[in-house]
């Protein structure tokens, strides 16, 4: 090794060194991601976040992922010749069609175990029905019926604290049964929300292809890094959000009342997005706290 | 209650009091169930195992399914215009079946889940990616190569152990990865016996849609109830096993080396044969023991 | 196995899969059994009662026997040459005597002992000495002091629970020392009570001679199956509770108020009774509940 | 207080300084006290041998008492009207024999836990047929069938470990089961020796009312205090130990090869013998080790 | 052995059989001694001292020792060629003397970790700085800033339960440090308080060289031997107190106000002055509780 | 934040992402680190050191300081009047030098202490006189006494173990006691070996002041980076090991015999050493393995 190679991985070392207070801070603590839209489908994105979960599991957090499947989904309804349907930007669900969704979902989850277990780290890939996580009713949209769409009732984290006790990082899909056990596809920022209320987590991030959090979504400069649920709650008051991100922003409020410490929307497609917002002091997202 | 009813409850309760030397013998111990081929089509049938397995887990035995995933497997296959097609029995796998496979198989898992919920027992469903259970290389038929079939070459069940201590029901997808992460199909009655053999059950069950060994095959006084390796494998090399039963006896012999104490081949026809094979002195199906 | 002894085996299984529901139920829970009276004198009853307590165990419920001992006490006083005295239903008890007495009780405690060991169950005998488990005082019979008769005014059931943890079947004798550690007869009714409110029971079923409770003793069809405690107050303020049944009804009721979930009054006399109070869904005794 | 008081009370104190060593050496190691004969009728001795047992217990040693009854069998036998019958020095033991001995032995057992009860420590009386922890089979002397006199053939000592592990001090009567359950008379140095084997205690302790072992059992100087094995034997095969010591010898022997480190006999009317043989160096009574 | 050597052997034992009652009250509980000044500079005093811990521990207390070590510390001052300076009776402590005082101390500390290890007991030592045990800030005297002599802010004894639980007896020097990790000399009074209150301990002997509290400093039969905290504090108010008693009854009742049962001072002049007070009914010393 | 500034931290993610296949290998591994000598009075290398420490404590390795105190001992030994004085590289040590090294040890196992708290990790600085970590003899130099000067005979890690277990960072002062309890100084890497060794360690690091192992020390291109034990060992027999590398790699042969997986000689002068080692696939030092 040269000097100047010396010097190369002595720098690597001060940057380990400047992420001891953070690790610090986090050990032990449960990072519920919610994973998701665009940002599966593209490799270099979806590695980038992958090894950042992975970090964080190796050095002592306790992160848990729950997966959307947005597009793949949409790609089977196709090839198997029916017709994507949406109201008010909800799927409609009938049986044929949650049977699909429900394989898709199983095949995206898989897809991350095998990712994750291919850097040594061992993940359990569940569902919400296994262990009775997530148990729904009908949701209607707008009063209309479209089919198994499900609204979360209850929360059973039991297996996800035993997954976590074990040393296994927990990958879930958004799935869940109702009162008589049928199969309901849920919101996967839905899920997210319950998962990490159910857990108490420290953190829970959404991985959005957004960067956050615009007073004016137009100003750049009207980016807001960091508000507390009053400021929130008026901002969607006030009509400031719009379209995609006010139920996201409503998640946000939802999870922050009940029980998460710090929710972070960020920007899946900057690389390390997760690590960037946890080792740094300012964090890159838009985070709702207390 | 007039005395005819409270007689036949009586009856019932004399049932149960005779079950308890079965049930204080089988006590905490694993039990493996590989259920799949024809007895997954019918509802009857499905349901009778799926209470079975759930009453030995609610008694105190260690129940863990492994499935398979036959018919729905080319059912879906079809309806996505592809053609199943077989070399000496064996599907042949390219990358675009594995996919459907692993997404049907993961479709049975879950459904499997669901039952077991559904009478208020916890269940777990993974597959052989989960927490790196299974590791395979590839399986040439005959030298042929004939795509993401795998041979188990590794098991970890430190999976399946944490979800038993956890009183979790394990049910477990015969699928696999190879060193370089890539996804396969597996037999799944390898699967159930490299699963018991790792966990060195006390038992593996395998639900088929036979009556059980025959010396000779066309008389049914011919029936084997109970037969040591040795035995089997002298009526392997004496040719008089045929076809279909060959490899399911030679799994079981192996499974015997391996550790299982005992291997029963069972009619999943016979309504509750699970409980009938464990809950009477003679049992019901054919036996391999040491 | 021919047809029909399929068909009759297999109608047993059915009645083990209908008994699913009840076991997971009351699963890890403790059931306090009072066993005496003239049930203990009929060796087909006894059999019964102690088959069925082994079964509970078996299949996960933690049952605790209290027992009495009631007519061999009598017996041995007797063939001692002393002569058995009672005031208003409470036997006098001298030194001498209690000394009979409690050598009687812990004989028929360590038959019952002999009894569960027989089945391959592992139980413990003991006293409401052992571990300090009953502090009491002397009782007067309306103000005479009638000698060493006790009334409980300590519970430490710590031993219990340690014996519940570690897998035994707990037997207990209702015998108890004052605070000068001198020996007391219980009365096994208020013992099992006690015994059962410190354990925080799920059930306290009392193995008596009768049927249960009735409006009317002499109308059959006045039999109460199920009431509340106000129910049951209200029955003992009008009067409609007989004799021997008044201080049993108090004991019911004072149990449900020290936090047992059901008091059940049960028929000894009909086999198997304490599995079909438990094993179907009316039972078949009185229950007193909150 | 005075200086004389003083002065006592720290005498009192370098006493109690004395037994650190003695104390730190025995720490959490099991010693079974075999207490019975005539050291048992003598109240002063009986509570100054239970008071030197719970010291032990209190300053964190695990001791274990098993003990016997003769004196108060034969005075109930006699009560009842029956005559005490021996062969060679053993009880012949007819049912209802039995019945008495069975029933003297417990009331001697929960004495013995009364008086430890009144000392503040909890104890747990058992016998031997609690949680199987003595099985025999008939013992026949000379051959000649001499009723229900147990040899034992088995010992689970789980029930004791159980009870040591939840702080209480075991109380052990000498009785046993036979294959069939019918109930045995053990002779309780027996049924101390195998126990101390079952637990691999640190040492045993008989306490009876000889002195120890002489070499000439009438000449006070010829006193053994210490001897191993080898000694022991070739004591025994010389013909130097007479009558009623033979089996004693012959029980330490078994019990030291069978893993007991020290067995001891002692002299129960010297008061506090068990401390003056732990807290001394040279210890007072007649010690056989490996 | 002659008669009068077992007659005094057996006086002893029961001196050890009078101790019972006080070890059992005592068992598993928490004992803070506080020991330091001229108790530590005679030699006699100090084996003393220690060997009553020890027997404390070795009978299953949990002492816990906290040391000053004043005159070393002058000693070594001088050595050193500095000047011990006092302010109102505190060390005026700069940089250069704050490095000879933990020196110092932590010898001190050493030395009672090798006294107790040579009497076979684990001991631990440690000072205020491991596992942030005593955090301080700076202590002003009248106003005046006499350099590293620190209040103390904060205590956490999770590393002294740690070492409990582990079996270890604790020997903790008086040294802490600030926010910004300075080092700072801590009153040894104030850390045993501060240890005791954290622990929430039974008992914090106070090891002095006097007898304890007077009402009359000149009139032995004042002494105090038990007072609640309102008499303390009215002996306080009313100036009965006098110079170097004032702080340690202050510090008394802020340990009794912050949770400890009884804080007592004790005369390290009587050898065994710790027995002398745990195991005598009327303890030696002048205690406070609540 | 700009385009750049993105970039750089981005960087410094990716470089997290580098190190997490080496967190994982060494995940709940023991490291045993030897500092000493002149790294210790540089002050910007003894921060890099600690910080490298404490992020391998932080990230899930089990690293464990032992250090020596070299200069600092000799600088108080002069401050004091005395004079150093050394037999072969050995410090001769009389009782009085012996008082002063255990002084500055502790002093310098504080201040190590003091620095890793600031970095917000809980530490516990001991020495081997604590919980009886280490027993020694004295050495003799060349047949020659020199005083306190210990060679380890045992090691008990009970201690280390209990604190690891406890999530302490330990840090051991390399003092011992012998058999009668005297006071020793222990050549701090001789300590480290023993520890290690003890503890069964993953890797053992010489913290030293030279690049490493050269077969020729005039020719940096012989710098030798991997070597196993008969390399070693004919190394050292063929005198290529110059002065005070030899006792070194004598213990470091000696740690690799006793258990120890990989022993490293590494440079202090280089910022980050530790973390350039453990981070990089071949390392930074001279490593010694089996």
């Amino acid at each position: 090794m040269n000097d100047h190679e010396m010097k190369l991985i002595q720098d690597k070392a001060s940057v380990l060194i400047e992420a001891l207070p953070y690790i610090r801070e986090f050990n032990r603590k449960i990072i519920v991601v919610k994973y998701g839209g665009s940002a599966m489908t593209d490799d270099v994105i979806k590695e980038s976040i992958i090894k950042d979960v992975t970090l964080l599991k190796v050095v002592g957090f306790k992160p848990v992922i729950v997966h959307g499947g947005g597009k793949e989904i949409s790609h089977w309804i196709e090839r198997l010749g029916m017709e994507p349907r949406f109201v008010n930007g909800l799927r409609v669900t009938d049986e044929a069609t949650m049977e699909i969704v429900e394989m898709v979902l199983n095949k995206v989850n898989k897809d991350l175990v095998t990712m994750i277990e291919a850097l040594d780290i061992k993940a359990c890939g569940i569902s919400g029905k296994d262990g009775g996580l997530l148990k729904v009713r009908k949701k209607l949209s707008n009063g209309e019926d479209i089919g198994y769409v499900g609204e979360i009732t209850k929360v059973d984290t039991t297996i996800i604290e035993h997954l976590l006790e074990d040393s296994f990082l927990p990958v879930i899909a958004p799935i869940g049964m109702d009162e008589d056990f049928n199969t309901y596809n849920i919101n996967a920022d839905d899920a997210a929300c319950a998962v990490a209320k159910g857990l108490k987590a420290e953190k829970l991030a959404f991985i959005t292809d957004i960067k956050g959090i615009y007073r004016d979504v137009n100003d750049p400069s009207s980016f807001i890094s960091r508000l507390n649920i009053a400021q929130a709650r008026s901002l969607v008051e006030e009509g400031f959000v719009g379209g995609g991100m006010l139920p996201k922003l409503n998640n946000c409020i939802d999870a922050v009342v009940g029980g998460v410490k710090n929710v972070t929307i960020l920007d899946g497609r900057l690389l390390h997005c997760l690590l960037l917002e946890i080792f740094t002091d300012q964090g890159i997202g838009s985070a709702i706290t207390k």
